[in-house]
């Protein structure tokens, strides 16, 4: 092992620490994980680099872990049994914006905003929106989405190729740079939500859509659960391409008035924005409203200029931290449920009924346009019953998900956190996952204890 | 051997058959393959009977290929090692529409056209389109798209979940019916495109659209090649959401025309569709003529009557049988590159000009808006000289797309006749993908000689 970190050192110079201080840093998340520090940290600057990386941790046995911005909450980037942690920090350039074919070449630790700050001048924006700044390499890994997916697709969708070092140190490449192809077993969607776990991301060629001509956003409050959610599934079905739509329950509404002063009823609304041309998004925006007034909405408040805009979902993004505002001293424990749109109403009602039971504190928000929403248990710090407690909420969460032909994460991935779902969500599935780790890690170095049962 | 054939006899009773006629109609393709028959063909009506079938193959070590509608263009569906054909015509169920989730799920012998007559009382239709009327586990297995994906995408946007007979005969489940998911590896996308060498699909969970509110199509002429094709990618880089673009070259347009009394100039044509409400159609269409006239598009004909919009797509849909009429004994090449939008006039104009040079005839169609397109090369029967000759214009076309960025496969897969570019166009990813096969199917029984190098 000492062979291998002398052979990291030598490679990589002041680019390899095992300082106590980067170790704890790679050793934490936003989950609720103890501290799980690696015992190296790398920063590579090139592919090769990552290949020799990944062939001297495997000579060694060593776990190797990839690492972007550290903001996935399922506990993906931490070392659960130490190893080499992969920071791609320094792996942050646009390689090529190919503005004709809408699409970006990028290093995997661009995040999200530098691209899109990157693209501004090119009429063309990268929609995929999780709320942090993730790295778009973190983002493909673990199949990422958030409030713009519901008219612009996940990462799933969005990404056209990659380039991955594989567990013994190849790379390869997936996908090219057309816009479909159907030679082989697609890769690319087999590598874009494997956390690690099968290779590591150097390289993502992802899709870029146009800047939409006109946005124009809108918040409005309902006087019950009932009528937000149902106004909802009303405005899918009704076909409006909503470029977002988001719900966010009272208790969360409370807390972003607390924090960011934003002046709503203590009451449940929906958040929306229309991407189009002029006439488009008025035309969207104007039965949207019919059909939410129909569902009791009132209070409507309108965001056309950007900065309102800006304001409004910086607030959306920060509502994790928001809401650990509103209830300090207490271990969050985030859910990410996901059911067909004809089943959220009985999703969001039950979880929202339980959680009000247990009496612990569980606001919630949600991608609700995909069937998508978060409660964000709130059991009190050092409280064995109370998280006792809210960790059967979340179990009870995941049930109910799977029996509503939904899934227990849309978004979050699995990570070390929702390993135990595995079986009950993919049957048999998830031994032929387990099939083709073994085949292309056989020494289970790449991101071990993650994903998988027994891995 | 012959105890598995008892076997499957008993399971099956008369719909087990070793009868010539069965064989030899199993062992014919659309494509250019000789008669390449299997041993026995199967005709399930459940999925348990599959698993039995797959059970007893593996037993005995028998291939076991999958069959839908046998309109497959790269004899993705003959038997070059012999075996049992597993044909799906009797599982031909719709098991469960669901409007207000936008999603249908389907037994695999279900064909396009038999879904949406389903569907036509729902407000909702199933777009991707190949044009042959196929089988949606067929279009699943080779990952087809056609002339709606510009707008719809191919089957691996438009597949939501799988349950899939595995070669040990277990069944799995893939997916959910919730829209989005990050629960593990994608097996979905896995076994999209695997042309039954990991599994056999036996039940199909599709995403739906909304049938649009107006639907409008026209034809127009254009003096040469390069104004078609320039006309294309202006359009596709305005933004303009086509439902189809669909290219015709003149010796194309000339075979519509013996074939179909089109009555169109034997000159390069572009055949456009557009959906949406009757202002955005009225809108897109207007933009699209100003884009086409500005590269000189002349003789406009519109087509806003379901007849006579069907009337066009019918004659799109037979183009490869207008063009077999044209060129009577000949042996038929297909071809299917697919490059970026930005590098399609390259790629069109050099096919054209490599083809003019080698006497031999190939009329080019294409779904243009994606960057696919078809030469189908036509040597003469059985001329060896220049049956090699065309086979090396497939070759350079193959190159080309991969020069270009591009793919030697759009949409017609790679089943017996790609095999040869595997290499070429996924270097080492081959590898991953023959390790996938090996840890699913390690004694190689699914679709044998199929995909993979070697395989």
């Amino acid at each position: 092992m000492s062979t291998a970190y002398s052979a990291l050192a030598d490679l990589l110079g002041p680019r390899f620490t095992q300082s106590q201080s980067d170790r704890d840093l790679h050793g934490r998340s936003e989950g609720h994980f103890p501290l799980m520090p690696p015992d190296a940290v790398v920063y590579p600057e090139t592919t090769e680099e990552v290949a020799s990386i990944v062939r001297i941790c495997a000579e060694a046995g060593l776990p190797v872990i990839g690492w972007g911005t550290g903001t996935s909450l399922e506990g993906h980037s931490i070392a659960p049994r130490g190893g080499v942690t992969v920071d791609f920090t320094r792996m942050d350039k646009v390689l090529e914006v190919l503005p004709e074919d809408m699409v970006a070449v990028v290093q995997p630790g661009v995040t999200r905003e530098a691209l899109n700050t990157e693209l501004r001048a090119t009429g063309l924006f990268f929609p995929v929106d999780p709320g942090a700044n993730a790295s778009l390499g973190g983002m493909a890994s673990t199949r990422a989405s958030g409030t713009t997916a519901v008219r612009y697709g996940t990462m799933r969708g969005n990404v056209l190729g990659l380039e991955v070092v594989l567990a013994d140190g190849r790379v390869i490449r997936t996908g090219t740079r057309a816009p479909k192809s159907s030679t082989g077993y697609d890769l690319t969607a087999l590598f874009v939500g494997s956390e690690g776990t099968l290779g590591l991301i150097t390289e993502v060629t992802l899709k870029l859509h146009g800047q939409p001509e006109a946005v124009s956003a809108a918040v409005c409050a309902f006087s019950d659960m009932e009528g937000a959610v149902g106004a909802v599934i009303a405005t899918i079905q009704s076909g409006i391409p909503m470029a977002r739509i988001e719900f966010v329950d009272a208790a969360a509404a409370a807390a972003f008035n607390a924090q960011a002063q934003a002046g709503w009823a203590d009451a449940p609304h929906l958040m929306v924005e229309f991407h189009g041309s002029e006439a488009g998004v008025a035309e969207q925006a104007e039965r949207f409203g019919e059909i939410a007034r129909d569902f009791g909405a009132e209070d409507f408040r309108w965001a056309s200029l950007a900065e309102d805009r800006n304001r409004l979902w910086a607030m959306r993004h920060n509502s994790y931290r928001a809401m650990l505002a509103a209830y300090p001293d207490t271990a969050p424990i985030t859910t990410d449920i996901c059911v067909p749109i004809s089943r959220l109403a009985e999703a969001v009602e039950a979880t929202a009924a339980d959680i009000a039971d247990s009496g612990i504190p569980g606001p919630i928000v949600g991608h609700v346009g995909d069937g998508n929403f978060h409660a964000l248990l709130l059991p009190k710090a050092g409280d064995a019953v109370e998280w006792e407690k809210a960790q059967k909420l979340a179990a009870r969460m995941a049930e109910r998900a799977l029996k509503l032909g939904g899934t227990v994460s849309g978004e979050h991935g699995i990570g070390l956190g929702k390993v135990k779902y595995m079986e009950a969500e993919h049957g048999h599935g998830w031994q032929v996952m387990a099939a083709v780790k073994a085949a292309l890690d056989p020494e289970n170095i790449m991101n071990p204890g993650k994903l998988l049962p027994g891995n």
